[in-house]
């Protein structure tokens, strides 16, 4: 951090040089809590969810948070902590989530899932990136600002839930009922993720999100498809063909009323996009697929941001194991996700799949659908967001250029809560990047990450105190 | 069996005591027999395989069968064992096989796959009806016959295969290299299956086989849907379509060159079909399916065994796990197997096929095809045949009414093998039913049937030495 300018004040500087002087002992942090295996998704993974938050909480205490708290929900508890000694200053919410992505598929990982393992410039582990890392560098500048100068510059609420990777069901509940507690002037995310690792970027959208399952079912048991075959409808033929209607030629999606309230971006706004240093080539080369393909007349950046997808996330019936099993399965399953746009109603997309489906089944099957967890609207951060000018400036003055204001494919249920129970927006400063494999195998996360987010937290906080002037609000 | 005619010679009727008196020891053969996992298509299996065969031929030896033998193949072994004391007699191979269909899912059994148990009139376990207790009846005759008379009626050759359940991928070649120890007037088979538990039945035709798998590729690894989706082509997307695109809406096979060679049955054969004692409503209610679907123009019965059908066994990628999980697969994949008619080529298959899945394949995806083991043609048995005829009298003889001649939906792909090799004919002689599970979780086989296929078969080796004349050929 030597080339970077000197803090603008000596209580600062102090701090930036207690981070430099622990980052080995930051390391260490992420190692023993990504080795936790707190995947909210698997219930057999519950007692390590409870282990995480233990040493989430721990971890809080130990950074000299006298407030700390596990707070209850009907799944996985929430974490809280507290710093309130600046009265008068502007209060921030510090979100982050303790939970992760199952591991599977788990033989592809080269290293163990939940043994952190630092290879190179790098560190491998599930959850490294999404999101104890950038999670736990809020944790860190809390830690060294209190052991540095006693006091943080501005107000600080932390609140970090285990059900994120499940589409925090639970969190509503919760933020309501603690509505008090959690009052802040906006909440500062350490969720989300960068455009690149070169290129510091600055996140002001995220697309909604639901989810569906459903299963096809045939014959009341798998039967021998040699005997069978022909005269029954086979499921996996019947869900094909159902996942196949989903999308039309042109990439669009074919559900009736999918893009009711949906409107393009302005021409001024989709010239923005298509000036962000970014080529499908490159894109190619990074994911190592074919081609690109989607929705016609959009741009790869607006296909990810602008556009609402119908994903499959699985598709399954029938014999996957090794060699031959003539079976004539009795039904098949699919899991499918939607990103939204502005303008749509999460809460509408379940039933308006499983009405096209149910338009589209074919004789000889039947139809089950279950609506997934709770969705999330799509969110946009307005421009002139005191968060989001201070974000800038101190992007600007880490990395040394003006951070890129990107969107987001991906989507944060969180968003909606605390715009709708707090009234707050959401500022991401998340120092995850985009490319470190969250959701797949060999998930990482930069090493020089967690020093270049200690130092833009730090900073930030100290500049949002100074924006506000003395003893204001932002 | 007391009420069924008594036996034409003295000798037969000391054999059909013999099996009486035996019947609780030959239910606990089976239940050794199906107790043992020989799994042929999963390799962790591959010593329970050889531990059947290993079981198999100490039971033949202890049946009195002086040459027993194993077999070595490229997979797993095959067990042969002979009884050649009725010089001029006919001389018959009877096959069947000792390995069994995988047990997945396995949640889905009430008992144990491999702890075959009695229920009522019925045994569950996986392999019970398929092939494991037709196979003992022929054994056990055998027994009867060595110990009440000191011989058979005629030449007996007992070849059984551990590679059924997986293709016969190596039968070819052994039959090949031992051709002359296999020559025999023709094969009496003990796999097969019987129309119902109620009405007896002769299987004169079978459907042949073709088998492929393919798999389609999108990014080179698993990404998260949220920040990827819409912008690159998702392989579950894509290989609906593909798998989609494999049918017509009239139920017909789109892949161009399927039908070529295929021609309808006569007038006569399709309303000797029609005439036969089976009901769509029945047939429902057997399968629990809601609705028969098949290729329109043709019944039921006709779908089954006179029309080609390509089937998918297996269609899954992506995350079939508990909860969700939001990733955009690498990868999907899809395993075919189709049942072909007289007409049709096995080794054509996997190419038409791949030529439409080529054709049909979308941007931004790949395609790997991967021919499946080997292929078997459809078969029919002539009927004059003497195997027929005495087949027609002894079922006649057990059952009190004369046999339906019906079509088998399912395939032997040894037929093939047999006829191109030996240049001999298959009579299926299996007392297996229709509709017990077999390939599916359950399998059973009902206790009844184990004492009227050994009254069968000894009836059927004494019928056909006395058809055949003295020291006569059939």
């Amino acid at each position: 951090m030597s080339a970077r300018p000197p803090a603008a004040d000596a209580g600062l500087a102090q701090v930036l040089a207690t981070l430099q002087g622990r980052s080995a002992a930051s390391l260490n942090d992420l190692l023993a809590f990504a080795a936790i295996p707190s995947v909210s998704a698997q219930a057999a993974h519950a007692p390590d969810v409870r282990r995480a938050a233990d040493w989430l909480a721990a971890r809080l205490r130990q950074a000299g948070l006298a407030a700390v708290e596990q707070w209850p929900t009907a799944g996985h508890p929430a974490v809280y902590a507290e710093w309130l000694g600046a009265p008068g200053a502007p209060t921030l919410l510090v979100y982050g989530h303790y939970d992760v992505q199952p591991p599977d598929p788990e033989d592809r990982w080269r290293t163990p899932p939940f043994t952190p393992t630092v290879q190179g410039e790098r560190v491998y582990g599930r959850g490294v990136s999404d999101d104890k890392g950038p999670l736990l560098i809020a944790v860190q500048v809390a830690d060294a600002y209190l052991s540095a100068l006693g006091r943080l510059p501005v107000n600080v609420k932390f609140l970090f839930e285990g059900e994120e990777e499940v589409g925090s069901a639970h969190l509503p509940a919760l933020v309501a009922a603690r509505r008090g507690r959690l009052q802040a002037d906006f909440v500062l995310s350490a969720d989300g993720g960068m455009w690149s690792a070169e290129t510091p970027s600055l996140t002001v959208s995220a697309r909604g999100l639901a989810a569906l399952e459903f299963t096809v079912r045939g014959p009341a048991k798998d039967l021998h498809s040699g005997r069978h075959g022909g005269s029954l409808h086979n499921p996996l033929h019947a869900i094909a063909a159902l996942v196949a209607s989903l999308h039309a030629a042109d990439g669009r999606v074919a559900v009736d009323g999918f893009y009711d309230g949906v409107s393009d971006r302005t021409p001024a706004e989709r010239q923005a996009i298509r000036a962000l240093p970014f080529t499908d080539a490159a894109y190619l080369e990074q994911t190592g697929a074919p081609a690109t393909y989607g929705e016609a007349g959009y741009s790869t950046l607006e296909r990810q941001w602008t556009r609402p997808t119908l994903e499959l996330n699985g598709l399954w019936g029938g014999y996957a194991g090794e060699g031959s099993k003539t079976v004539l399965p009795g039904e098949a399953h699919a899991k499918i996700t939607c990103r939204l746009v502005p303008g749509q109603d999460p809460a509408r997309m379940p039933a308006l799949i499983e009405a096209h489906l149910r338009r589209h089944l074919p004789p000889g099957v039947t139809l089950e659908v279950r609506a997934g967890a709770h969705g999330a609207r799509a969110y946009e951060l307005p421009a002139a967001h005191p968060g989001r000018r201070v974000a800038r400036q101190v992007l600007e003055t880490v990395y040394g250029r003006a951070p890129l204001e990107v969107g987001m494919g991906g989507s944060i249920p969180v968003l909606e809560t605390f715009s709708e129970l707090l009234g707050v927006d959401t500022v991401f400063f998340s120092f995850a990047v985009g490319d470190e494999d969250i959701h797949a195998p060999n998930e990482f996360f930069r090493l020089a990450r967690l020093g270049e987010g200690q130092e833009a937290w730090a900073r930030y906080w100290a500049a949002l105190a100074a924006d506000a002037g003395p003893g204001g609000q932002p």
